[in-house]
């Protein structure tokens, strides 16, 4: 609050008000100097800036990436949280060992086992907070202030985030249709190298990229591992939406063949219900311990009770099929979203044609920034997220991510026919 | 593993397996200089450590600091839970906003008001999982390498934990029957700003501190919070047990009067579940942005379906009387205790006489180095945590904490009991 608008609200506040006003203004100057250095790398992550604009009546939401939870058997599964709390309330909702119970961790490696990781071993399972905490505690571990985070370029806002509230230099890595691209990551890290930069991770999400729908090629997927292992550079793997692929078998995860050199996290978030918040790390053996004791500082325990309702739907529903639901759900949502933009968008664009996940990565002409735009759209009743969001420069982007996962096609539809509008003017005044 | 335990492994094992582990010791070796250097930092809480040991049947835990939740309504809660996911499982099982949800924000500030504090606005709670993860978000916004947090002496182990992982230089200041001795706090800032220390926090449990029962006297609070002021720290209230004063009001927190001083740490798990993880913190309104951007970028959002729950025991179960409950269960718990230790225990001890809260603190002989006598009580049938765990420093202590919380009067009495001879003999070979 600046002297002007204090004195301005002054003639209308009581004396004890008043004084309540500056001792806060006062504290707040003392306080600024007891920041840490990394508070001035936190940031609002734009997509749950839109948050609670996305929830408003009357608007159509392509922002933000949340699962469709109506084709789950709500009453079945509140009858199944009813029991855990009567029968088995004493353990539910009581404190719990840091990794997570012994079951669930054991469930999480026939999920994984799913994928195609056929040799995860439960004691080297964490479980935690949702997959954000895993990386949370992943760059805990691993990164000093400087030390460097390869991504995928788009990437994942949230781990933007997470990484740059540890200042770390995040670089990004071209991808082109096939993910990132081998030759073009060699010579990130030798340049980096060179520098005498500590590369300490590449961060992937090789299934269906969040934002770009992008897939890393199976070609392409032990290239990456090797170049990686021969830097001495771990990789963190991120793969929520792995099983969603619309079609054919989930493509085999970087960790499958490669136990030594990746960390590995999943999540229930996509698969399931976000709203548990349970994620889990498969994490390397002899990364296991210093992994869980970062995990145990940051939260304790995962809660109990969600625990159990995740291992109660694993062992007496069958997953699988809701999985297979979910496929054809979202392939239904993405077919529409690309049919939509067929339609409606002007000349000039291009965007992705994602293979499963949640999203499309739709590129503008050069020279558009897509981030004003995101006014125009709310006024025009639809909601995407920009694309500068999800990269670690400040430098405006012409692209713009939109998911299909959370509503109907019919909405899907009406969102694209909105946003048309809007994009056509972008370009016609360029 | 060593060459020599590799070799003689050898033998048995196909070179397959063997390959793979070689490889896996090759890995190790080649990721020890991946590590952060706050990695080394991030050691195991004894707390935890004993975790499963205390699960062993026919042991009488007197180590974990768990509430007894057999006399919260189990079935009742269960249907709550059930109600929440069959009708409102879409809101539940959803993502949710960053801060947690306004309705248990606003319940929060009511909860806050039976201690006394009366101006909390739910715009300023911040609600984690767990207040441990309250006490990581604190840590990680204001605190760089170096910095100093001022904890009592003794403080909870998981507080450490999470501070030490900052590579934060905790710093002890002694109390006495009363709490922090002013004084003394005073001559530790001048001392530690003389060193041009840049000190952040004082950490402190005032009701009931965890490990000793220790309550900072009514006197006192009010000159605390005035010392820090004027050196520029701020003050980190935990105060988890403020409601279970077994006699008389809950005695007012340093929040209370200075709400831009203060942040204060609150959580349901010591009055309602811990196995929710639900806790929060009440930020002042200068702080509130950074707080919360930091909260969120370490999981997102608190879990949904834990806030719901949380939300209708404040609203629909009479939680108040539920406290009153608790109130008289530990009272007699404690009373249990204190006579069993009366009864049993050999001469030269001594011990505090809480007036809430789930611990007391006993005192031996100087000397006594109360970490290897677990070993020893475990072989008794008795468990509790050794002195050591609470301090920052390496030094053995003749300290331990024993929890009344979590086990019936006639257990605590069998505990007590079996511990006995185990100290008397510690005492006798002095």
């Amino acid at each position: 609050m600046t002297h002007e608008t204090l004195d301005t609200a002054a003639g209308h506040l009581p004396a004890e008000a008043l004084e309540a006003i500056e001792r806060a203004a006062t504290a707040a100057h003392r306080h600024e100097t007891l920041f840490s250095e990394r508070a001035a790398n936190i940031k609002q992550s734009a997509v749950r800036d839109v948050f609670d604009i996305s929830l408003r009546p009357g608007l159509v939401s392509l922002a933000g990436g949340s699962p469709y939870l109506q084709s789950l058997p709500l009453d079945r599964l509140g009858q199944t949280a009813a029991a855990i709390i009567a029968e088995e309330g004493l353990t539910a909702l009581q404190y719990g060992g840091g990794q997570g119970t012994e079951e669930l961790r054991t469930q999480i490696c026939e999920v994984m086992a799913a994928e195609g990781i056929l040799d995860a071993d439960p004691a080297n399972v964490v479980i935690t907070a949702g997959s954000q905490s895993a990386q949370d505690v992943a760059t805990k571990v691993f990164c000093n202030p400087g030390d460097v985070i390869l991504v995928e370029d788009p990437t994942y806002v949230g781990a933007l985030n997470t990484f740059e509230a540890y200042q770390v230099q995040v670089e990004p890595v071209p991808m082109d249709g096939d993910g990132i691209v081998p030759e073009l990551l060699e010579a990130k890290i030798a340049t980096l190298q060179a520098e005498g930069k500590a590369i300490k991770f590449l961060y992937t999400i090789p299934s269906f990229n969040n934002p770009s729908g992008i897939t890393l090629s199976a070609e392409r997927r032990q290239r990456t591992v090797d170049i990686c292992r021969e830097a001495n550079i771990l990789i963190l793997e991120d793969n929520p939406y792995g099983l969603l692929r619309f079609d054919g078998e989930p493509l085999t995860p970087l960790r499958a063949g490669n136990p030594d050199d990746v960390i590995y996290m999943g999540s229930f978030s996509k698969i399931f219900a976000p709203g548990l918040r349970i994620g889990w790390a498969l994490v390397p053996a002899h990364l296991q311990r210093r992994y869980y004791l970062a995990a145990e500082a940051v939260t304790l325990c995962p809660p109990t009770l969600n625990q159990m309702l995740v291992s109660a739907y694993l062992r007496d529903y069958d997953w699988r099929d809701q999985i297979v639901t979910y496929r054809g759900l979202y392939k239904e949502r993405c077919d529409a979203m690309l049919a939509a933009l067929a339609e409606f968008m002007p000349e000039g664009l291009s965007w992705t044609n994602p293979e499963g996940g949640f999203f499309i990565w739709v590129t503008l002409p050069e020279g558009v920034d897509s981030y004003p735009l995101l006014r125009t759209a709310i006024d025009a009743g639809v909601i995407f997220i920009p694309g500068a969001a999800f990269s670690p420069s400040d430098e405006p982007s012409n692209k713009l991510r939109l998911a299909f996962s959370a509503v109907p096609p019919e909405s899907i539809r009406e969102g694209v026919r909105r946003l048309a509008p809007v994009l056509r003017e972008a370009i016609a005044a360029l």
